[in-house]
Formats: structure tokens, sequence, C-alpha cells
């Protein structure tokens, strides 16, 4: 199959990658418009040629737009106007409500799927990507009923490709369960490295200090807010309604520090120890 | 060197095989009020003996006291009591002013090293003990200035076969940079997962949608309260400190999402982003 990729970035790079891998691509366009990264993804044989959007498009069976989520609400409804029934488009975002909003009534709608492949790092560029990126992780497709079969079918073969575990929910549901689940962790992550470079002012006693507990901590604290404000604002309501949440539960630990009240404390932990059986399931 | 290990589980055991496989222990012995523990630390050859405390550590050269901070307290007095001029105690914990006001005014004082290894991981027991564990981290010696030169070179000794990076702190400065840098990692890391299992009552979904930034998020979230009640207890000031810190820098991000103001959430993220070079140093 003729894939496009637009948007030659750790996922779009590593999808292209894997797909190659498996034989499911034959051919890989890569568009960007960071000419850097087309050419180090030609480079790493990520991609097999550059090309613009109109050109690199126009033959692709399969055309994935692996862009912020801002980006793709507005590439996307140009995209399916410039496409023949026969093309399919898929995109890799975070959030879907907004994306599913700016093609709802576009007369090309139904070559559009919405996939969500939940997996990523803190690093980004083609140089980061990785064929074995994906393996056992979620991959979700949202609203599928406004999809054509067809269309449905090359995304759930990618997906299988991928070998991604496929989940199937409508937009809301999903930007609700990215909320409490994906975005804020980096909420999280991003608040705490700012509280260690508040209080901690010798940063080579953050580094020397550093122990594998901390930089796991912060490790999604290095993600660029190129990416990350898009999400936060198309998700604006379910991020701040679980913030909200996480903040009251911070309270709690002060509470119970604040009146030393350890039984409290201790009851706190235990309640949060309660995640590792349901992420030991995997 | 003979060794006495009071409590194998996850430091103690990891110290033990690594004290073994570089040749610096010539004798392990396994001190433990949990049977089971010493069972397995036995069979897995972590010991080479089990024994209880005054035969455990009576040919000791080195006695490792590895057990939750409140434990050590309370048991370090005693066990300085119980030893020659030709022995040295050495504990491994995560707080210090606590331990070193236990035996400020000990007659034995300066047979006692206080050391924190700075690596550990969410499980616990002598069957998560592994050899490569400490590489590379942290090995903090506190007040040295108490502590005779001869047991003071012991386990620089031994933190160099754990090949750690030696580093030299009081007690008080130990306490205020743990908590800002692997402290409040624990309360955030707690926290994030009571919040996700307050708002996501589907247990499933969890399991299904958890990404690579999540788990890495809620790992510590594993921890048990026997080992870290103690420690924030003993360390509540600095823990309450930077515990508010926290809790202001998150509130600034449900500023920027409850104002819509994109370009100060930006600016958070980017100050957060800060924290790449300095890790990576490494």
């Amino acid at each position: 199959m003729k894939l496009a990729i637009i948007g030659t970035g750790l996922i779009g790079g590593s999808i292209a990658l894997k797909a190659k891998a498996t034989g499911f691509a034959s051919l890989v366009v890569g568009i960007d418009r960071d000419s850097a990264h087309l050419e180090t993804a030609v480079k790493l044989n990520i991609i097999d040629k550059a090309a613009d959007l109109d050109n690199g498009i126009a033959d692709a069976e399969l055309i994935i737009l692996a862009v912020p989520v801002d980006a793709a609400s507005l590439l996307l409804p140009k995209i399916l106007k410039m496409i023949s029934s026969r093309q399919t488009v898929m995109d890799v975002g975070s959030t879907k409500s907004g994306i599913a909003e700016a093609v709802k009534t576009h007369e090309n709608r139904s070559r559009f799927v919405a996939f969500h492949p939940m997996w990523g790092t803190e690093n980004c560029g083609p140089a980061a990507a990785t064929a074995i990126s994906f393996a056992g992780r979620a991959g979700v497709i949202c609203d599928r009923e406004f999809s054509d079969s067809d269309a449905l079918e090359i995304v759930e073969r990618l997906a299988k490709n991928l070998e991604m575990n496929l989940l199937y929910m409508d937009s809301a549901a999903h930007d609700l369960h990215t909320a409490y689940i994906s975005h804020i962790s980096h909420i999280t992550s991003y608040a705490l490295a700012n509280t260690v470079l508040e209080k901690e002012k010798e940063e080579d006693t953050i580094f020397q200090l550093a122990s594998s507990g901390f930089s796991s901590m912060v490790r999604l604290a290095k993600s660029h807010p190129e990416m990350w404000v898009p999400i936060f604002q198309q998700n604006r309501e379910n991020v701040l309604d679980v913030l909200n949440e996480h903040i009251s539960q911070l309270l709690k630990f002060k509470s119970a520090l604040e009146k030393e009240n350890y039984d409290f404390l201790e009851e706190l932990i235990r309640n949060a120890n309660r995640i590792r059986p349901i992420l030991e399931e995997k």
C-alpha cells in the first residue's frame, strides 16, 4: 500500500518504519514543512521520498496526518477536499472532539478515520522514531460509524501491523478518558519539574541526586509545548476537571501531614497502591 | 569482610548481592523479623545464613541497617551498645535528621556512618533484589565528622563496590534536598494514582488505555506505606514546604487553563522543559 505521512516526527516516523518493516507499506512519501525533518527521514529510511502536499498525497492510498492537534484540525478539511473516494485519511491526535467537529459536515467525512495510537515518548523528530514503538498499547478508533467500512478496514489493518490493541469509542468518551489517564500525567510531570526547579536552585544537586524514581516522574516534563498546548486547549474542560481532582488529592496529603495524621496518610497511600494490580493485569 | 544485613528486603538484599559479587563481602549473615524473607534470601543466595540479632552481628565487621527509617532510629542505639570499637554500623535510610538525633550523644556514635544509596524501586522484599541496582546513582554520606575514619573508609569502599557516586553533606541538607528531589516525587505519584482511581471508575479502562507515560508516572505509587509513612513523618517540614510549592505550581496550570491564557501555559511548559538538559548531563 502507498502511504503519505504528513509530519515525519516521532509518531509519523515510527508508523512509517513499522509499516515498511511489516510489508504493510510498499512506498512511503513524507510531507513536512520542516525540510530538515524530511532530510533526516530520508537518510534514516523512514520515508522513501519527500514531496509537497499536492504531489505527496496524489497517489497515496492512506494519508496519515501526524501533526499537532491544532494543525490537524485546520489541515484535515483541506485534505479531504483534495482526495478521491478511494483514498483514506487518518490522524493520530491525542484529542478527538476538535477534529471531529472540524469535519462533521464535510462532504468527504466518511474517508476520514479518527485514530489515536496511545504511545509516545518525551522526544520528538524523525531521529526519535523506532519500529518497535506501538506494540501492546491501545489503538483507539473514534466515531467509527462516520467512516466508510473500507477506510475503517485499512486503519484497522495498520493498527494490527503496529501490534496495537484496538478499541472503539466516540470522540467525547475518548477525550474524557485520555484527560483522566494521559493528559493529567503530563500536567503533573510539568508541575513537578517546575516545583523542583523552583525549590532546588543548584542544578548540579538535581543532577547529582536524581534517582531513577525522580527521573521517571519528570520524563514527560521534557515534552514540547508545540504538541501539548494544543492538546490541553482542545481538551480544556476535561483537563480542568481532572486537574481540580488532582489538586484536591494533593491537599489530602497536605492535610494529613499538617495534622500529623499518619493513619490518614497510610490510608491515602494504601488507596494509591491499588494501581498496582490494575496495571499488572498487563 | 564479614557483613550482617538487618532487613533482607530490596535495599539490604541488593547490597548483599553486589557486595558478594565484587568480593567485598566474604560472608553475609541476614537478620530479619520476617522469617519468610530470611528463607527466600537464603534460597536466592543473597545471604549465606540467617541469624538472630545477637548472634548475627557478633562477628560482623560491617553491620548494615536496612529497615524502615522509624525502626532504624529505634534499633541503632541498641546496636551501638552491642558492638565493639572494631565494628562499623551503617544505615541506608532516606531521611537522616531523625537517626542523627537518635544517636547524637551515644557513646559509640563514632562507629556509625549515615549512608543513603539513592536508588530504589516500587518493589520490596528479597525477591526484588538485584546486584546491578546502584551503579551510577548518588551515595550520600552524612555528618562524616562524627564517624571514625576507619568506619568511614569501610562505607566508602562499599559505595565504590556498589559503583555509586559518593557525596557528602550534613543531615539537615540531605533531608532538604531529598524532600525536593525524591520525597515530593512519591507524593505526586500517589496523588496522581488516587486522582485517576477517583475519576476513572472503570478499572478495565485504566488498564486498556495506560500508556507508557502514565505507567511511568504511577510506578512510584506502588511503593508501600510501611517504608514511606515514616519517611514523610521524619521529614515532615521539608516535605510540607515542597508540597506547598507543588500545589502552587499546579494552580498556575489551572489558572492558565481557566483563563485560556495559552501563552502562560506555554511559558510554564517551556520552564519545565529546562529539566531535560539538567538531567541529560548524565
